[in-house]
């Protein structure tokens, strides 16, 4: 490491500071902001380089060796670049964003100052049906007379909501008591700092098509619009390696094995012994989650379905 | 550390077995219940003794080593010790609760079922006032006639969200959506397992006067009904070394230097030298503080202030 | 959650209650000894279920359900157990061990205390060769006869740099500076305590064959010999998802496809389109390291490989 | 929050930019060198005021906030600043460093690359005797003329453990095993990234006399010469609040009570009661640790020690 000696001026994302303190708007009132990063690409491959020693320098290229990086797993070098945001967000969405531990959080007090006058509302062709076979999502559209009807209720219920609050605080209750029947749907604001690594890690949650719609749009605004811009290198190898990839299990990989050689029926008594083919009294196959699920990766291998 | 071979049974605390699973109501219609612990004070002991080697056992009696750890936050030893509680609290609450980021959580979803059908209730006599002097806090009780009008609304707004959230439901809405305007007041459920020394910290934390009553009400159960049973020695040691102890500063202890001799002119030029006393028009002492708090602690003391 | 009310008592695993305290030997003198432990996996399906409320106790089996979260990820209910391990083990090793941060610590002081009289010692049979392609690796044993001068050479310089810190401490040197030429092979001691999602962490990348022999050899203990006999379901969930599983990035996927379908002009094309198939000027294939990887999956799927 | 939509460039800090990759040399062979930073003492300030809201701007000039933050240890706007450092130390000294688990790290790997080849080296002046009083700590020099042997000594042994190193490589033994009897004085490299609040803890157990007299040399030219450039504010309130602090416990308070109050015999008798006056036969009064911690702060107060 014999360069320990030279100069050095902070590492900069000409593409990132375009757009720093720029508001991305997301929901109906909500948004997100870089106010500031440390560290770019190239941070990533430096700090993953002290452990090759000086000489190693030329052996990989930049973009190789972050996906090396990637497709490993090595997650501490990402760990070297941080972001950080201003956020307006729903209360109940950050509910499920303050789940992510390793981030460093100040919120706007609702303690210390007034509520935030905002609540997010929902247009009459917004409101989802509740899924039918996952019991934690939501699948499709209301019609829209009865949305008419739910947003008017959601409007009226919210403007009540307010009201109350406003009466309470001029009774000179407490504002840290007056906020207590406030909507979830309340719009709150925070700085949120997070390194790279664990960015992506949230990334790779909320950006699912299983994460609820609203903390969906936000995770998507953070990668497509701010991540994208700040490592590209790296985006690109998070997303073929994350977000596209397939993963089978021990026991997937055996009924593979059986399905490539043409052996269908080798491939059928592993699954069998497992208990993935059991049969209701009509000989129909039951339904089996873990199959199912390893029927989908199939197709999408275009590989066929044994059974 | 010859004992190596030894076997061993675990560590149980008796005091802690006879309440496990028993809820301790907290608020109107909260709880909190020990479901699991590991660990004792002598685990404390044990995990300290591990740097002085089995020659020493003697040197310190237990009690006498839990309060050298706790006076010098040596706080590795108390990790050492782990409890999972079971807790029944408004979101607002939980809000803050889970700002202490290392903890393990698993939290009731609403996105999965249907939505604890309770939010926390205000009798007329609880409303609390706005504080005057502390911009985050309350101070005394508003009017009950005024009181009872409140928690009359409360209750008619907390059964408006409620019918409004059962009518989204019953429409088909996803339950991740139906509950967005749910008062923040809604109660939710958790198992949060945390280790002692961080237990300790967010004790310190939401104990203090300072911490809002709702939590405080959770925090001071946990303390002094749970704590206190689990690791008596350690909670002792805690109480007289973290809650109730007095800090002084470099400044503040210069100009106590003074005071002790008493030099009441040096300690006021020490004063004046840091900007504590300066007077307006009138010749009054301007408000300050810092000073404030350090006349706070000298009245502690009961030491007289100099100025 | 009805069942709030009804006491409780501690989750115990009788398999492991009998090894608790005995020492499992590794290495040459090292050792590995459960201390004391919280959960089971009764107690990730409680976590678990915590979201999906009291109704829906019976809608999976308990190995189902930890299967599921294992496959998907759902790493929170693995967080409410918890392990404390006493391990002897050389300082070498204990430096990888270490870089694990979301555990407790307390170690062995040599500030405090004299330095354990013992550093791993190698057999004349087990001095290993670097690997060639793996420039952080080994593979392959030397021969016995240049072996056993090194293991004459290795206890040696031991003996000699005991013999140096000795005399120091006899001169009166302060040990936190005595001990500084010990060698990194001098055996330390400590508590190490760890949740059951961190703990599978640590075992999947220390389990891994390219992790170093003498880590391994500890994280194989704990696998095998302890996690086995805590968690069954646990272990076994994780054997098949984690440590047997093979994964696939969007390219693979993609050349795959092709593959599974018999056109293999087209997966040439996207492996060449993606920078795969280089040729040096004898036409001989170049070296790509991640095509390699790629064709060892395929060869693991007894897939053909395209070109 | 009204200036969401105003443009933003990088904090940065003229004083610290002109440092930036310029080694600051510690010990024999070791430095520090800041690689990249992010936030100044005005990303602490903004942190802070999201609480507040935009309209209180003015209230609290930012010195002032900034005290009053660390005074009262509200930590997590500390959290929003940033440093990452290259450093060089010897590995015994970084096994201390490493037990700050909320840091990032990439070190530089010895199964990669042949082990630095320099060994922290004492000089004759340098070898300091154990201290009687404190087990764990150092006071007084060794006399030269023994100091000579010893380093003398030192040198044969690190340049034979370098020997033998050397050998191992030739004979083609893999890095990861060859590196085993090295001492733990050889020097290593890493990057390490901390948060600010984090950083200041690490000070303030490092820079304290009781550390070990390496990392106390580390932890002073990361104090004095870079956070002081850095966030200067926060630097000075570091000094006041936390290194030169004095904390008494509720016991203690009671007795400087009585003290305060001219009552030497009401004071005695509280310390009697709780177990420090204890005599020997000859009526001297006994040695007791916390009796002699609170003596040194009566002293460092200038207040007399009643017994």
């Amino acid at each position: 490491m014999q360069e320990q000696a030279e100069r050095l001026t902070r590492l900069s994302v000409p593409e990132l500071d375009e757009i720093l303190g720029q508001p991305f708007p997301v929901l109906d009132d909500g948004f997100i902001r870089v106010v500031d990063y440390m560290g770019t690409d190239a941070s990533i491959v430096q700090a993953a380089r002290v452990s090759y020693g000086a000489g190693t320098k030329k052996v990989h290229q930049d973009r190789g060796l972050i996906r090396y990086l990637m497709r490993h797993r090595h997650s501490t070098p990402f760990e070297m670049c941080e972001l950080k945001l201003h956020l307006r967000v729903p209360m109940d969405c950050w509910r499920q964003w303050i789940r992510h531990r390793t981030a460093n959080v100040n919120e706007y007090s609702t303690r210390y100052s007034i509520a935030i006058d905002a609540s997010q509302a929902t247009k009459s062709s917004e409101w989802r049906l509740q899924a039918e076979t996952n019991r934690q999502g939501s699948e499709g559209i209301l019609n829209t007379e009865i949305g008419e009807k739910l947003s008017r209720q959601e409007k009226e219920l919210q403007d009540r909501a307010r009201q109350v609050y406003n009466q309470r605080l001029e009774h000179g209750v407490a504002r840290e008591q007056a906020r207590k029947d406030l909507p979830l749907s309340t719009y709150t604001e925070a700085y949120w700092k997070i390194d790279l690594h664990n960015l992506l890690h949230f990334l790779q949650l909320r950006m699912d098509e299983h994460a609820q719609y609203e903390i969906r749009c936000y995770a998507e605004v953070i990668g497509h619009e701010i991540v994208k811009r700040w490592c590209p290198l790296t985006w690109d190898a998070f997303l073929d390696y994350l977000t596209s990839s397939i993963s089978f299990s021990g026991n997937e990989i055996s009924i593979m094995q059986k399905i490539s050689q043409g052996n269908t029926d080798a491939a059928k008594e592993i699954a069998k012994s497992i208990g993935w083919l059991k049969f209701d009294e009509n000989g129909k196959l039951k339904k089996h989650l873990e199959r199912d699920e390893f029927e989908d990766k199939l197709d999408a291998l275009k590989l066929p379905i044994p059974w």
